[in-house]
């Protein structure tokens, strides 16, 4: 069924690869609960993480998920390489291409970057970010948190709330949740909103009473400062006033609605502290734990087409 | 016997759980001498080594220890992580912790934050060093050295000297000799004694002859500069006049004693470097291959009492 | 027949090695085509990648080498360790060796450096680059790459052209195309040739279309800025326009002649960057692919001479 020879977004998946992916990630997910360790179905093959941005959480979520398939793992930090020598993006694909990794994962602080290097390479190419395009591990991982939450991933309610401008994770969501037939609304400061948003076919509103209301699943965002060049910027006093949310905010939501957040998370901006560790509400560390068994079940798919 | 959840500190161990890491860490010693390939029972196992602190040794330590008993080895340099993002040490830690490792080996820089860390993990926690507080790994393979070129634990004189304020080397060192019922002396200058010395029923002083008399183990500890802010610190040449140790001050203590030093070494400062590299004296080079067995076998044996 | 314990360099080899290591790299190169998992000679041995100069492709590709055979593969940033803390390389390579790796690769900006090394520890040490000295591996996986092409590494005309003096690439190649009886030709403008280079007995020209003459191998160098100090630079529009490898100045070689680059490439300055891509005329992906082979060779019949 799943018959890609890259993950490169949520865009060119059908819905039913989509479930083949989780499918696979949730067995990995409770083998890992009840403390079985896996066979090895990556062993002798080579994966490398090519991260030009910084990002702990993912590159140690790819790192983790390789290693427990077998596979053996290089991680480059890109910042400190051949990139500084004034060798251009290509060729430093190139040459590692030509070490004949089997599996490539790659963040970029440019959109389109990932694709753009997943056409000269023989490899497996995954996306673990590129600039506000797409992060398609990122929603996956949340669509499996929210289908083992709610018992399914369609006629879902959601509401993605703050800073959706900058946010590769709530463009892919968005396109996630849409072909999986969900209601999606989109929360936040026009400031803070994609141009053309309007003709995106979801709900949107500043109004965090009006966006949570009946909600299945509040899904909170970073605040991504660093990608806001010249932008208005609300206080992030007032910006939490206004958008982080609370448990006040969080009652007109349903009331057995989930919170997510994809972090690291700005406690006292985006969210209230005591909230995002109320294992009751919050799934945030579910998130991180479904993140390296989707990563594992991607992988492992890729893999097998390679070499099918 | 070893029963415990965790390794963070020399302070909850049992004589008994002392002997037993040893023993099964000096097995590990000798096959490795003889060349033996380990055979693999952390196979399948994620290890994760947080350093909040550089430390080229004992990073490489842990992560070649663990790499020799099969698990799958994670190093994070945290100072360029998330944390830089602002996210807690406590968020960190519970990100890391949803990716379900077995064995967290964390260095800090604040003393007790690796048994705040070790109450909010799932998995193993073994303490690298934090702050001033304790270094247990580095006390057993010193443990250790002691006990195979000295043939017994118990009943020695060991004088510890040089910068004791600053060195959690130092105080998990005088934790488990005391323990294992030796007379243990510390020697240097009073304003590098920690406050309260009086009370540790130890003997101290500040005279390297009187320290040294009739010693049967000289453990000389690095100047941690780094962490001395606004103390007195004498001249290197000072210090080294009145504490460093050469051959006519080692000429105190008995004609079979053995030197240490915790490592990396100020030449010429604390110790004379010909001394350091007589391998007739300085058993500086069998500290660190047994620090690489003790870490073995505490992670063997942690990871066993998880299993079991 | 191979019976070096370290690879220094190419100077210690008989022809008869030299031809082990390919021959023994070919097999490696062929089974990686053929998507074959290697079984893993080097299972339950300690190779660490002492790095005292970036170099994120040779890294790598040590790294790949290393685990794709098997090895526990650990990777040392020394810039960022205890050498930072007053630590002598000695010491430093002394503390290694008492964790007992079997395996030492070792880049260091002194000529010399790594020979020293070699000298106190019990492991063997591969020379991953040192100084202006040598480059064995680079050498290996040169000619590896023109056995392959040309089905021969004797009797061959090869113009090595550019920054010959600050190069290590260059001597290490001139070395084994020497043993090898080829013709070799330097070409580059005097002020980036070696003292003594008349007394190499090799041709020495600053002409390109002379020095290119019936060629069978034209290998570009990279102009090694970072090592000139004060020395005469022409701009890098002149370097190019009298000494850059474009179409024009390749006419000068035979019809058949194959175009080399040690990477990184400075497009544009060494070598017109078109040509450089030209799949026809450049083996620049070929000899990066032959690295982690050659790489493979070296490292196993190291291992094998220290367990025999």
């Amino acid at each position: 069924m799943f018959r890609q020879p890259h993950l490169l977004g949520i865009e060119p998946l059908h819905p039913l690869e989509i479930t083949e992916i989780l499918d696979l990630a949730d067995t990995y997910a409770e083998s890992a609960r009840a403390g079985e360790r896996p066979h090895r179905p990556l062993q002798g093959l080579t994966q490398v993480n090519m991260f030009f941005e910084n990002s702990t959480r993912t590159q140690a979520s790819f790192e983790i998920a390789g290693k427990r398939l077998g596979a053996d793992v290089m991680s480059m930090a890109m910042q400190t390489s051949s990139v500084k020598k004034g060798e251009t993006l290509i060729d430093t694909a190139m040459t590692l291409n030509a070490m004949r990794p089997d599996l490539l994962v790659v963040r970029h602080p440019q959109s389109g970057a990932v694709d753009l290097l997943a056409q000269k390479v023989d490899c497996a190419v995954l996306n673990a970010g590129d600039g506000r395009h797409e992060h398609p591990t990122q929603a996956l991982l949340d669509a499996l948190t929210i289908r083992r939450e709610k018992g399914r991933l369609h006629r879902l309610t959601i509401a993605i709330c703050g800073d959706i401008a900058h946010s590769r994770v709530a463009r892919s969501n968005l396109i996630l949740l849409g072909k999986m037939e969900n209601r999606v609304r989109l929360v936040g400061p026009p400031t803070l909103m994609p141009a053309g948003v309007a003709d995106l076919g979801v709900e949107v509103t500043d109004d965090m009473e009006e966006g949570l209301r009946d909600a299945d699943v509040v899904m909170m965002l970073r605040l991504q400062r660093e990608r806001m060049d010249g932008a208005f910027i609300p206080s992030e006093r007032e910006y939490y006033h206004r958008f982080g949310l609370d448990a006040a905010k969080l009652t007109h939501a349903k009331p057995d609605a989930i919170v997510m957040h994809p972090g690291p998370m700005n406690r006292g901006v985006e969210i209230d502290g005591t909230l995002a560790d109320d294992i009751n509400r919050s799934v945030i560390q579910e998130q991180v734990e479904m993140g390296v068994a989707v990563r594992m079940a991607a992988m492992e798919l890729l893999a097998r087409n390679r070499a099918g």
